[in-house]
């Protein structure tokens, strides 16, 4: 009998639906819903379930938070410019009981000065920057390897 | 003819909603339906009426500021990390015409250092911190009093 | 033949709802609704069509702003308070391709410390500060001869 | 057979015997005197005793608190302006093994920028700020329910 | 008979002669003899009257404000680089009883760091930054209505 | 007959007692005593008396300052080093409601860094700095003369 | 026969031409006219001859400060607002071999923040601030007994 | 015929030999050799060859980066604490024309503050942060993955 | 005949009378008392005397340092807190001639961020720090052998 | 034929009459007037024309610069203190289309803080620092031979 | 039958191979041989035996750190100015198991600002400074004291 | 007979061995080799001989400095981005005996906020900044005529 597939949740921020569209020469061409796909066949080879929110709202977003423990085992989030002062945000990752990959397609401390200070990092288990929307992917890895041994180490 | 009991108002703020579960070291066990008993039971004994409300969005947390003075004459909030940052509350908090007392359950001086800078408290009456739940009772108390005393003035 | 009428649109944000009632030394007796009828007046003599919107949430008011390239060619936002710290607001205006005009009614300047902080400004076109809600309408002045000389040039 | 009473220390730091005198725009009308007997009172009333003291010098601030164990079993200290500066009383309230509140009868971040740092406040329990001399009393009925949990908890 | 028509001064500080020459992709081709004419223009528009002076030397222009009121009944001034650091021409319109509109031609928050320093802002009535030379007839129009509803408001 | 004398006092702080022993190639080489001998005189001619106190506690210095109204109409203060931090001695001289002129006898600004935070000053009259002991001189005169506008005045 | 007179020279810089008129409440109501009358009659009084200059141009002040040792023996400089900002001044200050007393009319740490610095101060002699107009006739004694002094030194 | 193998380099700066050895509860317990053999592993999974180098000097990793592109189309560098200070380092990784991705072991932002400045960040593709010595074959990916999308594209 | 034995002075500042007390963790288990005891037994053995001081306040360690040189050859201070803060006491110790080493017993670099101000460190000849009560020793060690020398060297 | 000789100007601020005089510890003893000869003599060496002007006045200075093209192929200026802080100054220079080079004479980074500051120094082309008066000359080498390898490469 | 005798290592940073010749007025005139003798007798009259190493070169040093549990048992360090930036050398430092204690010459609070920033610190023992090169000697005596107090406790 | 020629030594730090490969934009197409014989033709012509030497580490580069008085009368230094935190350099500079001119090729100024700290510069001569490789001639000249002056004053 096969063991339950592991289920990982990804979850986007502000401005982020706008992938794509918005400043391709930071962001790239690729859509939220192209990254989506690859992340989707990314957790497949990974033998990994994924599920994926996006919300412009920090409130809707420290919901997500709260609520990922019973969708997910593993967290991704891109949170948009919040990484840079929502301390709400950092306290709702602080209380979920779940490795959490933090993941900013572009390389932020080669922009403004107010994106070199990551407000979340401190509470996230780790953190992927500047590798593009590929970074998503190279996060789904992290975390399903990481459960992985987990699991083998209990 | 008895007087007309006096309205309070206890607002939450981000992630107090998973007060007792969300590091129980820092925030106390006790989740914030109890605390909310406790409060009401307080406010018997004061002989004040409380309602009670929580969000985790900044948005709403405004309108309920907003909407304080048709409810309540006084407010207690408890603006979990937005303390931190939210000037749009602050302004919602100095529009209204109503005494706040802002309550923090853990000793923010005794946490990170971004914890110290209480973006609110400026425009607030008094604030309480560090006293766990029992701080919401104080703040109610508090006001209580403090409204006895403007009428027993007047 | 009619040229089709140029549209604008006018986003408030946080507590900008309680115009007229809110600190009128600070901001003026004028309501919100008041501010509307003078600027569809203004508008009008423009031979402009403007629209609005208000929220008291970041994350309603990023999407207003994804919105606004359907519904309008040139914006003017009053963000309230979250000029000074919505990095995500910044990041939404950065995103849509239109002129935009930054309103403030009152000389954040002469304020607190804190509202000398302008961060959203670096991706506006420009800034209206302090002119009382007089600077909607120059900001809808600015934007009508901006989009003629614009429409003129090509 | 009676319970021994708990016994309970104020100390005031600082220009407190001025109380009353003193700016009572800021600090109110009512003396320390006045504050000490409704102290007394609430004392009473919650079946504590209450003592008190007094100094304008820190070195004797100082020593109030060493001797704080030997007097009572929770602490409350209003150190006036030491608060802003003194770590030589900091380090006295973290060398004593007693719950104590820090009370501010003013609004501190309400006031002039170095009122904002509160160095004695990481190693105290609580406090209780702008809440007036009720913020005694408050802190009073704080040491007084946190005692009695901790004994019947025992 | 008519009334007197209203008299408006716009001062130009340091490197606006050069306005057309210099860095037009910051500030524009227009000279400041043709952005002149423009105000010229307008002021005709709107019934006033409208006097120029520039000069590149701050000392000068302390005493062209100084003179101000004997001249006009409003003033815009473009203080160029002096915004950022001559307390000493804040002084001098912090002296004069005059409504003043300070006109900043780029947006100085979307250049280098230290033009986001306004040291001037706190005193003056309002600002138009960043929206070209246009930003001088919003002021223009600005100052005389509010002349206008001054008037009519005695 | 005679108006009665007026009083005034001068307080000296902490190290003001080694004056003309410690450093006199920064305080010179003349007493305390010296210093208040030639205050005495210049008090003398003024028609005024004038009384002395020196501390080198805090506390006392405070104490010192409480008392002053009952001793005199004007108070001199050289604070010492405890201008830079004692914001204890601020709030009593806050308190008293005396015109205050603070002294130093060393340019404070010429010397180490933290002299130049002078955190006493915001509350006092005015200060004298720099001029070597002859300060204290010219602070009577001043205050002689402010109390004799003042009276005149009344 | 006689000695010749002492000469002193009294410097005012921007905007002190206004005094008087400008913001009477902070400067006090008398013109600069008057306080030069009252110098006047001090040095008169004093046995000294004094002279006069004015300018709101940072150039011209430098260059009356290098003319100065060919006029007096002493200055007198209350460099308005260019003491926040004028190394220039401060340059010319530290080039002149004279004795310098700065001047202040107002206590200017009781203003605001950008008053607190005083980049001319370490060069100057001393300084006499927030005692009025009178600040001038103080600073004249103490430059006159400064001069007689040294002169009985020599 | 087979294209050549993509050539990959692997640089660790100062301590990194210490792996773990060196404070196992920061680091993990697993040793650089051994890290090296899960690269290679994973490399060889990729179809790439990786090379390998350590040094605890400045100035031979300056040096090894110089000679990098001789050696490699990507680059791999976790530079340990020379991330924080070694501008000399960013110099050169900005002089070699490749893709460079920073690894860090540990989450740096969880730790001391000095950890939080990452001076080579701005000129190196990515970073990979927090997700232990897994975070080096995450690099690997990200790298090889780049390469072959590059090569695809030409 | 015997030269005189030389004399040093100990003198501990606030909160050093707990030793052994107080947070036995940072400070250690032995108490002051006994520290004496073993630098008594230092001093017999280098040849000197020791004598010994302690005070809570502040003013009295000022008092007990302008009396140091009647007493002592040599100074060693262990200042508390007030190490952090205590400009005047700092001024004491600049204004007494004498070979001055500043003990503390913790390593202030590894605690709290305001313990790395040392505003007596420049006044002093030297620090021991973080060496525990053995640090006393060792300055005892330092002076007996500075004076030693000094006197060899005359 | 012969070419046109090449012309320079070289432009002394603030203090620089003075050269010679002013401080000569720091400066050195030679006039400007020798300085001048000193650069005229290399001009001739070098083939190329020099003129001077010098101004205490930061308005004439702009105007000078304003003038340089008109004047000259290349620009020295020496700006002393306004180095520091005349961002009109800068926008000057940045405005003319000429290579310049900013001269120090002392070292200006041995000296105080504030002069380290180097607001100018961001426009212009190159700097010479603390090479005393040969400073001038060193510029002038610089600028004839970049003129002239500009024009070769034309 | 003897125990071993006690190995103790002292390195040597930067500039420290000048000892002597280099600044004598700062870090006096004894040679680096010299203070090693001096050592080298203090080891013998302590029972432990001491070996020395000098590097002017970061990484050197870092592995003189790494090698230093293999020859002994305490160190001493005195790492010259890298103390003051070298994130590198603390990683070294907290990466090996031994007591070490931090010597500095000179009194590094008493002379440059750069200098009181001790990067170092937070990870070793002790630290002595400013006892010239007598710190050494205290330093080893401080070790082999805390050796036998640890091997007795043991 | 001829005097011996002077003697001068160029040193090149970090990354320098790369000039004309890296950022030709920032640096120049020159190669090191290019300006080395450059110099020594400029060194030919001023009759002075020079040496050469470049290091990407920050030891030899120390050590080549304390060697310099052995080798030179005068040292030119290019220390790269040590320049902006090698306080070892800077003390290695400190210690030799010997006029110093430091040289950038770029115009540090114009780049990052980080090239703007300059922690050598206050222990050499002086600088030459931003005039690209003709810097190190400029420098050459400069220390050729400072060593003939120096003797011809002799």
């Amino acid at each position: 009998m096969n063991a339950p597939r592991r289920r990982l949740l990804v979850i986007d921020g502000p401005n982020l639906d706008l992938l794509g569209e918005r400043e391709p020469g930071v962001y790239g061409a690729e859509t939220l819903e192209a990254v989506r796909l690859r992340l989707a066949a990314a957790a497949e080879r990974l033998g990994c379930e994924v599920s994926f929110a996006q919300s412009n709202d920090e409130g809707q977003l420290i919901e997500l938070v709260h609520g990922a423990p019973a969708r997910a085992e593993g967290l991704i989030i891109n949170p948009g410019a919040l990484a840079h002062y929502s301390y709400s945000l950092r306290d709702a990752l602080a209380a979920v009981d779940l490795p959490v990959v933090e993941v900013h397609i572009s390389n932020v401390f080669a922009r403004e000065e107010f994106r070199r200070q990551l407000v979340l990092a401190p509470v996230v288990s780790g953190l992927v920057i500047g590798l593009g929307a590929e970074g998503y992917v190279l996060a789904l890895e992290a975390l399903a390897r990481h459960l992985s041994r987990r699991d083998q180490g209990s």
